[in-house]
C-alpha cells in the first residue's frame, strides 16, 4: 500500500508564466519535481484532480476532492491547494474517518527563484506522516486543525481563527 | 518562551563556494534566509555552534552540542548537521529529557539551484513541532528515531538501521 | 562619464507575483540585482522610466523613452522592455544620432528559477558595448537592427522581419 | 555551417557538488542547459575538450584547445574555462587567423542559485558574434583583448593588464 497519496488541485503553488497571455496561470504541478529534487524515500502516488485558482473552486469541485480522498486506499493524504479558499476546503473535508489529511500551498509559485512552496511541501509531508487522523492546514511553519484557521492576507500568513 | 531553538553546526547544507580556494567550504548558515523566504510564523532563535564538515566533528564538539541543547530554554530543538556523522551525533544526544530534538541536513548545499536543503528544513521543523520528546533524524522525507538510522551513501538517502 | 545608461520600462522581465491579486504584475526591476550578482566592472546608471506591460505603452510613453535616451550623457544605452511591442519602440528610436541603443527583455520573468532574462541582459550589455551607433534589438542570442525584427510568438523567439 | 562552436574545458562554471566526496568537482558542462533555458535561435555545436580545474591545465591541454579551435569549421568560437589561468590560455591562442575566439567562465558555479555564469555566457556569446577576428576574454561585463587582461582575485573581477 502506498504511504502517501498526493492530490493537486491548482492554486498559486502550481502557477506557470504564459508569455502568450502575458500572465501566470495554473500549470503542471511542480510536486513531482520537488519530491525528486528532495530525493525522498517515500512510496507516494500523485494525482491531479483539477487545475484551478482556489477562488474558482465550486461546491462540486470540493465534492470531487472529498470523494477522491474518501476513495483513496492511503491513510495519509496531502492536498496542494490555492491559499484563498484552503480553509474552506479543509472544513469541507472534516468528518472523513481514519485518515490524516493535510492541505498546503504557497504564497509564491514554486517555479519562482524565491518561494515558500518547497519549504511548505516538506513541512506538510512531515505533518501528514506524523499527525493522528483528522484534517489539518500546514502553512506558515504551523499545523492548524481545519475549522480553526484563516489566511491573513496582509501578513501573507495563515493564523489561528 | 521561544517555540523553536535552531542550532547550526556546519555540513554540506551550509557550504559556500570560495573562488579564492576553488572549492566549497562551510560558510554562513542559510537557515535564516530559508525561514524568511518561507515567511514562517514561528518564534525561533538561531545559534551557530560550529562550522565544520561532519567528518571533522570530535567528541568535544558533540559535548558542546549536547550541552547547548540541554541548556536551551526551548523544548523543541532543530540541529542542522553534516550527513556523514549525523547518525552518530543523534546517538550522542539520546537521554536528554523533556525535549524534542530533530537533526537534519542536506546532500546538496542549500545555495545550489537544485537542492534537498529547503525541503528538509521544512520537513524537520514540522517534525520538531509534532513529535513527542526524544531524538530524531529527519531526512529523505522520513523521521527516524536516533540510534536506528544510517546514511546509505550510494542511494544518497537515510535508511533504517 | 558613465559607460552605460540603463532605462527600465517594465514588461515580463520585471514581473513580480502579487499574492493579494493572485497574479503577476510589473514590479521593481531586477536589473540591479542581476548586475550585482554578475559582479560587473561597469560604471552604469539605472533609471526606471515606467512600469508597464509593453502592450499598454502609448505614443506618449515612447516619446518619454526617446527624450530620455536623447538627453542621456551616455553614448551606450540599454533599454529593458516588454517583448510584445519591443520592435515598435525600437523603430520609434531610429534616428537618434551618435548613440548605441540596445533593447532587450525576457519571455519569462527574471524572478523565475528558469528564465531567459539573465542571459539576455548579459547578451544585450555586450552588444551595447560593442556595436556601432544605431538602434538594435538583442534577443534570442541575436542582435537585430531595429526595423528589421519581429517577435515570433509561437516560437517564443525574435526573428528577422 | 554552424554559427558558433562552443568548447568546454572545465573550471568553476562546470562544478557539481559530489556528496560522496563532500566537495565540488568539475562535472557535466551546464552550457547546453543555459542555452536551452535562454531559448536562443543560434545554430551552435557544443564539444567538451576536457574537465579540469584551470590550475591543472598543462601545455599539452592548451595544445589540444588550440588544435581544436584551428580545426573547427566555425569562424566564431566560445571557450568556457576556469578563471585562474584563462588569461594564459587566451595568450596561447593568439595568432589563430580568421576566427573570433572568446573565452569566458565564472567565479561561482553555474549550478548555484546565485552565480555570474549565466550572465557571462550571454555576454560572451554576444561578443563572439560581434567582434572582429582575434582572441578575447569576456568577463566582468567587459571584453578584453587576450594578452592584456588578468584576474584580480581580491576583487573577484577581471581587469586590464
Amino acid at each position: 500500500m502506498i504511504e502517501l497519496q498526493i492530490f493537486t488541485t491548482g492554486g498559486t503553488i502550481d502557477k506557470v508564466y504564459f508569455d502568450a497571455l502575458s500572465e501566470f496561470q495554473v500549470g503542471e504541478s511542480p510536486l513531482d519535481a520537488i519530491l525528486r529534487e528532495a530525493n525522498v524515500g517515500i512510496d507516494y502516488q500523485l494525482t491531479s484532480l483539477m487545475k484551478k485558482d482556489s477562488l474558482e473552486l465550486t461546491d462540486a469541485d470540493r465534492n470531487i476532492i472529498r470523494d477522491a480522498v474518501s476513495a483513496s486506499e492511503a491513510d495519509r493524504i496531502l492536498i496542494t491547494h490555492g491559499t484563498d479558499t484552503m480553509a474552506e476546503t479543509g472544513q469541507a473535508l472534516i468528518g472523513i474517518e481514519g485518515k490524516t489529511i493535510v492541505l498546503t500551498g504557497a504564497m509564491q509559485p514554486a517555479r519562482l527563484r524565491s518561494t515558500d512552496a518547497i519549504f511548505n511541501v516538506g513541512f506538510a509531508i512531515s505533518a501528514a506522516r506524523l499527525q493522528a487522523p483528522g484534517v489539518y492546514i500546514a502553512m506558515s511553519g504551523q499545523v492548524f486543525p481545519a475549522g480553526h484557521v484563516r489566511k491573513d492576507r496582509a501578513a501573507g500568513q495563515f493564523v489561528p481563527d
